[in-house]
């Protein structure tokens, strides 16, 4: 009997079969996603809704249909190869998230989450918490069901189940202790970095330079990341972001005229993601195991590119020179007040805004407040008071008023629990990646220097792109750096930037 | 009983629904065809196609789904309002197209005309016709067989299946004596005109002019015609085309630096298009009875636009004063000289760039050249010649090469047999539209010189755009002007802006 898996009729057959159609309708929707966020006129909005949700239905409705219950088990018995036994347990996975939540619980999250999205935008323009809270408190009841149904589903504890469906394999009990260890080292850690770099007074800002001049240095640097203009583009939106798919690649900048190197900055940031996507196995496109391996990974490669390359001392000594070539001479261009701007640490209220010393603090806040926030042992209504609390603990800041507080971020009114801590792994594991790195490469600093990525782009191509999600995270994570996870690597990487560099 | 239609359980709520679907799925295709011609980076051709291939088969396999034959029996016994019994006409006719051909005839032409449009590319470039004659000879053979199924589905001769595949209602008899009627007008109106113009001399041509300022010109007069940029954007292509929906319309151009009146009348082309669609009826949104009325409307609709009023005397007027303002002064925008450049009429080999009067002549060479060829009367290896002398005839000028002969248009080697003759008959259209517009409102000239296309854009909303396809061709026509479609409108318009202008 030939290999059953090789049969075209074999259950794991159609289950690929039908999970290449899945893909596709995702590919179509990023494309559709990418074009509201860039072209489309304000009265296509409207439609638009409608095509992504009927594309939502789709995938859905093939995603949950009776007959793969049964593909499942057939396929199960079936003679697969490894990646093919890798594909379906991720098959699986994907299938376990789309059934575990009735319909009518996921058109409640739905309308929910799309009305408190809504009242958010006000509230956050009013700077008043209490206009929105008892539309979080709806977001923040259904959201505990949906946790309790996936964690059923997924012999999960609740909050276990929502961190896995953003990353696989991530634990709240592997998160504690790792938060903890760097909120205890972040205090002495930040007075000893502003310490020093008060020492030789603040940088001299960079002037404005009008968006064009802005566009060439980004594009400059995204081809020295390796991103490819004959399968990508680069476009204006409100907020930075990268989608798309192998052979089209779409990134996004927001530029300011007045903050120039934020934008290059970002599309390096971007330039990590979309270069994960470019270089997963070809061989698995369209299947779940040829997808990127969840949100910390994912981050781990912006960050990597980022924080870890972009804003080497290394790095920085050639971008300075890039900058004042295509943007033209500027003080703040001189070699040492760039690396300065661009390694500057401030403890400040706004996350996104954050270097990367205090944008640790930033999540774990969020992580400590919304756990007790869907259990219930948080009342909502004193949510502003905890967050103004913690904020002050972590960072030593006043946060003045509500905008600036907990109505900052959309995540939790758009029903995103079990987000945030994705953030502060990722650019934990991008350090642990590192330095895996440059121990197998010595030469990726120096090739930076010349601005050349290629050597940190292989190893993270070799050790994290091409193993798509055939592995899971602890076993991709292990491989690549000998250990799981941890902050050793992230505050080694810090110490060496701020007190040694 | 309540009315049976308002359920939604009804056979015809059902059939709404399932079209509303397809609908959608055709949304999603044009935003991605838009996308492929403006945006896509080369690599994303490939995936592209996998995209568009399976929203194909998504459409095909709602429409030809088998429980669509009980639907459209059980709705025919529902109580439905007129314009319901309209649109189940237009789910039928789309449902029979559909169901016609067999699956592996579809297969079969999908390969033969994509193999054959690219062979074609390269006997274009060769300018020799032999190169592409053995595919073509495939396309027209499964072409044929197509069209037999169409016609035994739709009971209709075969050619005339064809056509109305493009032209719902046009028949082989109604166009043959109005082509002829054309024929038979065209060489000595064609002397008189050509001995008129040339007492005057050839007017000066254009400087050469920057995309940017064509661009902003280009935007002044799509506004002028009612296009919304709340609602639609502009963008630059290989060949310009207008697509999308309501919300959200899509129109390219392309620009040539050294012909700024080029891209100007495309896009006012364009807009006429575009105003079709925008103007449909908004009650019956993704329902068959709400859409367009097939090829020869939507030409008359862009011509109506482009060639009747944006041609005419009065317009251009307004028009060249428009020009020297966006484009900066030229002698070639004076008033005169604008006039006849853009009323300058010249018998030349390709179609695309003839002008009104010798444009028939280049589909009544295609039509009568494309039936015989179907049937195989015409052998292939002679239709370079025919089409040679059938010029000659037809225009007087000695086609040089193929390349400017039969390899010039790409609609029969990529499957489009009994599309051409829409053309003409969309121009006819346009001038028996134009009489009826300016009987019923004869300041529609005067506010055209103006640079105002907001009364003719009025009539032709309530006439033509507000109908959607609840009447029929012939029915529509005759309810905005008075008669079936003929010559004669077209001839007045002629020998009125030739002769008498």
């Amino acid at each position: 009997m030939p290999d059953a898996a090789m049969e075209q009729n074999s259950a794991y057959k159609r289950l690929e079969a039908r999970f290449r159609q899945i893909a596709l309708y995702g590919e179509v929707a990023s494309v559709l996603h990418w074009d509201a966020a860039t072209m489309m006129p304000t009265e296509g909005a409207s439609p638009r809704g409608e095509q992504l949700s009927e594309l939502r239905v789709l995938g859905h409705r093939a995603l949950t249909d009776p007959v793969m219950e049964d593909l499942f088990s057939a396929a199960e018995q079936e003679d697969l190869e490894s990646w093919q036994r890798a594909n379906l347990r991720e098959m699986r996975r994907d299938h376990r998230f789309a059934t575990a939540l009735p319909d009518d619980l996921v058109a409640a999250i739905s309308n929910a989450t799309s009305t408190c999205e809504h009242v958010w935008r006000d509230a956050r323009a009013k700077s008043d918490f209490a206009v929105v809270s008892d539309k979080l408190s709806i977001v923040i009841d259904l959201t505990q069901e949906s946790a309790q149904a996936y964690g059923q589903a997924l012999d999960l504890d609740p909050y276990d189940a929502l961190l896995e469906s953003y990353a696989p394999g991530v634990r709240a009990a592997d998160i504690d202790p790792v938060f903890n260890d760097y909120a205890a080292f972040l205090p002495d850690f930040l007075e000893a970095v502003t310490a020093r770099q008060a020492q030789k007074g603040l940088p001299v800002l960079p002037k404005p330079v009008p968006v064009a001049q802005q566009q060439k240095l980004v594009e400059r640097l995204a081809g020295a990341t390796g991103f490819r203009f004959e399968a990508g583009r680069i476009d204006v939106s409100a907020h930075p972001f990268s989608t798309g798919y192998r052979g089209d690649q779409r990134i996004t900048v927001s530029y300011r005229e007045n903050d120039p190197m934020a934008s290059v900055m970002a599309v390096l940031h971007e330039c990590g993601h979309a270069a994960y996507e470019a270089g997963l196995p070809a061989a698995w496109t369209r299947q779940p195991v040829g997808q990127a391996l969840g949100m910390v990974v994912h981050e781990s490669q912006s960050l990597s590119v980022e924080m870890q390359a972009s804003r080497s001392s290394e790095f920085l000594g050639w971008l300075a020179v890039q900058a004042s070539d295509v943007l033209g001479p500027d003080p703040a261009y001189a070699p040492e007040n760039f690396r300065r701007l661009q390694q500057w640490v401030q403890p400040d209220f706004i996350r996104v805004e954050a270097d990367e010393v205090t944008y640790p603090a930033h999540v774990i806040l969020r992580t400590r407040l919304e756990r007790p926030l869907l259990s219930g042992d948080l009342p909502l209504a004193d949510l502003p008071g905890a967050w103004n609390q913690g904020m002050k603990e972590l960072l030593g800041v006043d946060v003045p008023d509500d905008r600036r507080g907990c109505l900052q971020d959309i995540h939790w009114y758009d029903g995103a629990f079990g987000y945030f801590p994705t953030y502060t792994l990722g650019a934990m594991l991008a350090a642990q990646l590192a330095e895996a790195a440059h121990k197998a490469n010595s030469e990726i600093p120096q090739a930076l220097a010349r601005g050349d990525f290629s050597p940190l782009m292989q190893w993270l191509g070799d050790a994290i792109h091409t193993k798509g999600s055939y592995l899971e995270a602890d076993g991709l994570i292990t491989q690549a750096t000998g250990r799981t996870l941890d902050a050793t690597a992230f505050k080694r990487h810090l110490h060496r930037r701020y007190l040694e560099g």
